[in-house]
This record gives C-alpha cells, sequence and structure tokens, in this order.
C-alpha cells in the first residue's frame, strides 16, 4: 500500500473538521503524528499529538466543527502551505470566530510531523 | 526582454531589505505593482504602492533594516508561499522587533500586485 502524499494527508485532515467535533478529534489522531509539534505561533505550542487534542478544547467555548476556506494551498517536497479562512462553528452553524491565517504542514510517512498555524489574535474587545 | 518569474520577484524584493532604509524603499517602489494590495492581516491594509511605502514608518521606531531568515518558500503559478523570520532592525544592528510570519505574494507581469503577510502582534506587555 503506498503513503498518501503530503497534499493528500492535509486536504484529507483539513476535509474532517466540518463533520464534528468527534471526527475533528480523530482527525488530529488519525493525521498527527504521535510526537507531532503543532503551533499557533505566538500563542499555543503542543509536542505530542495527545496534547494537540487537548488543545481543541481551548479552541473557543461551544466548539462543534471548523469550516474551512482554502483560499490558496501548495506542495514542496513534504511542505504543505495553505491560505485558509478557519470558521469555528457551534453545531447549530453559528459562526464562533473567522480566523484568516496561513498554516504551513510538513509531513512524512503519511502523518504530520509539524503544523504551525499562522494568524493575528485581536485582544477581546472591550465591548461595543 | 523576459518579465521576471514569481518566485524571482519575491527573492529580490525581499532581498533588498537588509540593506537600509533607502534600499527597503526602493524596493517596494521597484517590485509592488502601483495598486498592490498590501495586508498585515487583521492589522493594516492598503491599496497602493505609496500607501504601502509610507506604512514603513509605522513598523518599529527607529527602524533602519529588516533582516530575513526564509524558513521556506515555494511557488504556485502566480503566487509565492513564504514562511519567514523578520527582524526589524537599527542601522547599528540592534533587533527591534522579531517576527515570526507566513506571507503570500501574487506576481503578475514582473509585479507585486497582492501581498498578504499573517502573524500573530502580541499586545504590549504591561512590564515585567
Amino acid at each position: 500500500m503506498s503513503t498518501p502524499g503530503p497534499m493528500h494527508v492535509v486536504q484529507t485532515f483539513i476535509g474532517e473538521w466540518p463533520k464534528g467535533l468527534a471526527e475533528l478529534r480523530q482527525a488530529f489522531s488519525d493525521w498527527l503524528a504521535e510526537d507531532a509539534r503543532y503551533e499557533n505561533v505566538g500563542l499555543t505550542s503542543t509536542g505530542t499529538r495527545d496534547d494537540a487534542i487537548a488543545l481543541i478544547d481551548t479552541f473557543a467555548e461551544g466548539l462543534d466543527n471548523i469550516a474551512v476556506d482554502m483560499l490558496a494551498i501548495a506542495q514542496d517536497g513534504e511542505r504543505v502551505f495553505t491560505e485558509r479562512v478557519d470558521y469555528l462553528r457551534k453545531a447549530d452553524g453559528t459562526v464562533l470566530a473567522t480566523i484568516r491565517l496561513m498554516g504551513i504542514f510538513v509531513v512524512r510517512d503519511g502523518r504530520i510531523v509539524e503544523w504551525r498555524d499562522y494568524f493575528h489574535a485581536a485582544p477581546p474587545s472591550g465591548g461595543a
């Protein structure tokens, strides 16, 4: 059986996110290497798959799934570059947060070994 | 004369930044299209080359040049994806700010028509 290529891995991984929280967790479990290094650069940094999965719970209160607009994607060897808009959503489709970002994935032997998302997390507003 | 390709344009553009403020401004002038759309996503957005050049003055007090570690770069058609560390420096080499980021450039006819850098700009710290 051939190992899926980096582009296929990343697209399949992200393709699971909109389906629901169970599928989102399962995708992290299926596609991250056990020692995957995952960063939301300047915000969070984890060094194991288990810690990455645990981090999902901190993304947004009430999160069920993440819809993604893939604005651009490119592969160079083991690296996959993405420009995306991620929509963190509740189960009823309500958008909790919209994040414009770029992310880079390094894929080896069919698993994501490094993943860095870059975006500006604005400080909480003081209100209307 | 052939038009330089997107990868060459981006590498030449960024290659000027470490040389000094005059060269940095000149690089913006030489390589951005007149109606270039340049965003530091979530932070600033400009729609002309002149406005982009004016924005340089706001990057950091005392800025002279920008050194760049190009961690990864890839081209897909007219798009160039970069993962970088940008070091905003004074003339004596003192680093004013270190920015981990990804940026995407869209190049047409040898000029940058779109440029988006993505990074987390931490709010100013309240002190030690």
